[in-house]
């Protein structure tokens, strides 16, 4: 494992990109709600994307886009999702293109669109034509955080994070910004992240490295299969740095900036767990020894997505039972009669059943701020790990009102 | 459809079963903890169990003894699952299953068992043994009321519901009773289910029966593959009403009695959906229209199990947006352009978009006890119904300290 320097700043941390936030009144009034991310130069772009049959306007604007690998700019609005909105919200998803390449003096096909917010309204486009206006003209090399807020939608905390490592020589840096919160499913609340890099990168590997990176982060806290109309992990790259271009997934230059992307991802990724809606406490389960890595992953993200498991976290209540039995239902095979289970530093069960273990110790590693779960297959060689949050009364409370 | 008439009481309904229940200390002083189920004469016998890779002992028990398609006593306790202790879990089940059998005086293998309540502690056999003799020297034709209160753990409400016609010019009664409950994930408490039959049937058709009646009912509230370590449905049918043998799935006789056995169920998996743990409020989802049967229950299946619908139910808002969505990740094919959505008899969505539909209208149909849901896909004519409940603070309370 390559050591990488954490350094300031979100999407605006690597050379040439600037970004804004402002407000427009989107769903509230003063609450930042348009982002604007600009490259200076051409980038390589990747992205993924919800696998939701309903996808939402951005994502099939989109998806169509990136065909080409090529971006320069995004734009994102909070407070409506641009979802179920028929060729209207299409249209509306052109319009915020086409006015962002209009002010920045680029082609509409290199601008990509995001939104977050309640599906089904249809955008108000009488304000979000303006934002734009506005965001672009506040363009910035330390308007990414203001981006960050922006994006934000029950987000409790503004979520950003950038590394910085050597590569042929140059200084390379990685950063992106996160939103998502909704976590009781950990998949079901929309999810979006923008990753921004001066490293000189093909878009072939671009996208390769990326599907890697989400597999073992945004994907760990969000089930497969199992997203909102409007997830979307995109990536631009505008080869600032001066690497010589990465074009070969062989190759260890490609190798470094895929940890250093996978890095960013899994500290985007907790943190958004972190700030599940009501959450009270990070959860992590790990899972090791298991015969395949889909069987670690099943297994992990199971249990990380337990209602019962993460009521019994908020409750501090050491029901182990729990974590078998979501085990056992997620799909992995392993043998019950061989499973391990610690919390944090405590063994609370060995070849499948339990132990006296010293309930006051399991408690007290139920109270902390990161509860660690540790599930031993004793099959193999194989781990995978998974983020999720408690499940707390304040989750019901926001969901229970969220449209209105 | 034949009508069929609903007559009072449970397990007992039927011609030739007597039930008890009894306190016997298992968890809590003065609760009913152990019933017993008994026919007089043999039966055949079937059941359908949990997928979970987890299997609690008596579960494993009853799947090898049920090989042989008869049985004629069920005994259940509730307050310790008996799952995850291992061999001597085994060992507990088959005393439990040798002690009901010796005070009976029938063959140890003609009894089944069946466990709920906390994973992996060791059973109190001191207690339990005990009980299962109070339970059988109680037996009586008046006890299935009794025997459906000491399978009840975090219920509410007491379950069971019988109907009677007649068949072969005899009078045949299907009766059963159920527990259940923890259903923000339908699947993941322990559901059990226990229905007695004077019919005479095949062991196979009885098999068969069964297993179609369980999926449009309890495998509608209870996803397929995500299950406790507990669940099972058993059924034991002995004949007494004289009706001849029903041998063949393709005869009319069975088609009237399948359709008995699932009026049976689907009353019990209501009721099971109703009394989710904290819930205020049933929720009833139909698919209609789907390209195939699959794709429906997929749907219905996903959206009552949206935790996010299951919040916006609880409060009173109608958020269609996350009915689509719920739709969308749930695995079901279909044309998002075309989907038309109902709350009640108001219209929320048509070919996929939002309708302006009446606010209040839509607010007082979520006001309601029962909250009904209509998706028409409108592509083709394949149609399924699940069952949940909403999501409440009162779920999180209970289950954030359900173990201590």
């Amino acid at each position: 494992m390559v050591k990488f320097e954490a350094v300031p700043g979100g999407v605006t941390a690597a050379v040439g990109f600037t970004a804004s936030g402002v407000a427009a009144g989107v769903k509230y009034k003063g609450k930042k709600d348009i982002a604007v991310i600009y490259s200076e130069c051409d980038a390589a772009a990747a992205g993924v994307f919800t696998t939701n049959v309903v996808k939402a306007a951005p994502v099939i604007l989109n998806m169509e886009r990136l065909t080409s690998g090529r971006a320069r700019a995004v734009v994102v609005n909070s407070g409506n999702a641009n979802a179920c909105n028929g060729d209207r919200g299409m249209a509306d998803a052109r319009a915020m293109a086409e006015e962002a390449a209009r002010l920045l003096g680029i082609p509409g096909e290199a601008v990509l669109v995001a939104s977050t917010g309640v599906i089904g309204q249809p955008m108000p486009m009488d304000r979000i034509i303006p934002g734009i206006g506005s965001a672009v003209a506040n363009l910035s090399r330390a308007g990414g955080t203001d981006a960050a807020e922006a994006i934000m939608t029950t987000d409790t905390e503004l979520k950003q994070h950038a590394v910085s490592f050597c590569l042929d020589g140059k200084r390379v840096t990685v950063g992106g910004m996160a939103k998502g919160s909704g976590m009781i499913h950990p998949n079901m609340a929309t999810m979006l992240c923008f990753v921004t890099t001066d490293a000189a990168i093909s878009p072939a590997c671009l996208k390769e490295c990326l599907a890697g990176a989400v597999d073992r982060s945004f994907n760990m806290v969000t089930v497969d299969g199992d997203t909102s109309t409007n997830d979307m992990v995109v990536a631009l790259a505008n080869g600032m740095a001066g690497n010589r271009e990465i074009g070969d997934m062989g190759e260890d230059g490609c190798r470094v900036f895929r940890e250093a992307l996978t890095e960013v991802c899994v500290a985007l990724a907790k943190a958004v767990a972190r700030d599940g809606e009501g959450a009270t406490k990070l959860i992590e389960v790990r899972v090791v020894n298991a015969p395949e890595e889909r069987d670690a992953r099943l297994a992990a993200r199971g249990v990380a997505a337990s209602s019962l498991f993460k009521a019994a976290v908020f409750g501090e209540d050491a029901n182990w039972g729990r974590i078998i039995c979501a085990a056992g239902y997620s799909g992995a095979r392993f043998n019950p009669r061989a499973v391990d289970i610690y919390l944090g530093d405590v063994q609370v069960a060995r070849d499948g059943e339990g132990l006296a273990f010293d309930e006051e110790k399991a408690a007290s590693v139920l109270a902390q701020k990161e509860v660690r779960v540790l599930i031993d297959f004793k099959e193999g060689d194989h781990e995978a790990t998974a983020w999720g949050c408690d499940l707390t009364y304040e989750y019901v409370k926001i969901n229970g009102s969220y449209r209105t």
